[in-house]
């Protein structure tokens, strides 16, 4: 049955990059790439990755595995624009996807057509029509949320992610572009419970896969009368 | 030999509690009580933290496990001042932590003896002193960081942490007291490094210790040559 997954590469104070790059400078030597390389660095270092990017050489390893699952799930992608605009030119004639790709926009554009089986619709409706068309296309397989961040935090505010995948770096960046920020619209004692589903440790990165349960309003339990609150081992 | 330790339980989005209380009502009711005990829910339910509060009941598992593994390693307490005074009245006549507590403040105090070999010691000549402090009263067991947020912070960013383990909770809180925030007064290209030494999943909680390698400066990887960014996977 598809699922629709999301996995985000986070530092351990949940950044995916540092502080978003506006200026006219070369985005390469910007913080925002520092941090990004720095985040995405198990990644580019995988086989698997280097295999579908053209590169030669790398890891194959546990973290490689990870990567090479993540693209076998995936029967169609969704997809923010900004993401989808900066990797243009890396990804080149034949991207590293090999499957459709549904980009979320408000600026229309034509379908593009890449070598490999990787194709980009513009997708002008919305966040929940990306997801049903890449649903429609997936073949049974997974529908993935690739990013930005800004985009998973907009499936998962509308309910619409099955599961996220945390790949955590041990790495502390103090500023940048968060993950899980404030816009995820939650009241003052509500939550979003998940479960987690699959812990793989690595020197590199901690991967941490997580069935989403959904919101859950917050409750106070029993130290409301059998103590007070303590911030042991807490 | 000792080792400067800090271990906070986390939501998946980095928050250890709500929004501070600040207002005239009762703490216990408020978004910043809710959240943080949702966050500190399995260390309530665990038999070992339940044992030192003089609670009957709770879980002998995993978890409770890691509780009192983290009490036993633990010769003295270093804690912020918040939460010395939030803790008197629930902790009681015989507290938890039976060992030296130095608790980092601003306003001198008498020193406090309780039951149980718990004493706090109020230190004002800044964290670098409570922390030597509590090395010399800690009889070659472990300083404990025990919190809050803030003061984990300032030992981090002192660079006096040699490990920091989270216990990370399935749960998205949205807003709340972030344990990493802006203010661990990092440059635009600088990292705090660390490596995960242990990780340990339970449903309730995922256990992730890391030790603290220190500040580093982001650096390009070979991206800059061999291809451009991509977030695939990342």
């Amino acid at each position: 049955m598809t699922r629709v997954t999301a996995q985000m590469s986070v530092s351990l104070d949940g950044f995916y990059a540092g502080p978003q790059h506006t200026g006219d400078g070369d985005w390469m030597e910007s913080a925002e790439s520092a941090k990004f390389f720095r985040i995405t660095r198990w990644v580019t270092e995988g086989m698997a990755w280097r295999e579908r990017q053209g590169f030669t050489g790398g890891e194959r390893d546990t973290n490689s595995d990870v990567i090479a699952e993540t693209f076998e799930a995936a029967g169609a992608y969704v997809m923010g624009r900004r993401m989808a605009d900066g990797g243009e030119v890396p990804w080149g004639e034949e991207p590293p996807f090999r499957a459709p790709v549904f980009v979320v926009t408000h600026r229309p554009r034509q379908r593009v057509e890449r070598r490999g089986g990787t194709s980009f619709t513009y997708v002008t409706d919305g966040v929940a029509s990306a997801v049903e068309q890449a649903r429609a296309a997936a073949g049974g397989k997974d529908v993935a949320v690739a990013g930005g961040g800004n985009l998973v935090r907009q499936v998962l505010r509308a309910g619409l992610l099955d599961e996220l995948e945390l790949h955590v770096v041990p790495v502390v960046l103090g500023t940048g572009l968060r993950l899980l920020d404030a816009d995820l619209d939650l009241g003052e004692k509500e939550a979003i419970e998940l479960d987690p589903i699959r812990v793989i440790p690595t020197p590199e990165v901690t991967h941490i896969r997580y069935a989403v349960r959904g919101r859950a309003p917050l409750v106070l339990d029993d130290r409301g009368s059998g103590g007070g609150p303590t911030r042991v081992g807490g």
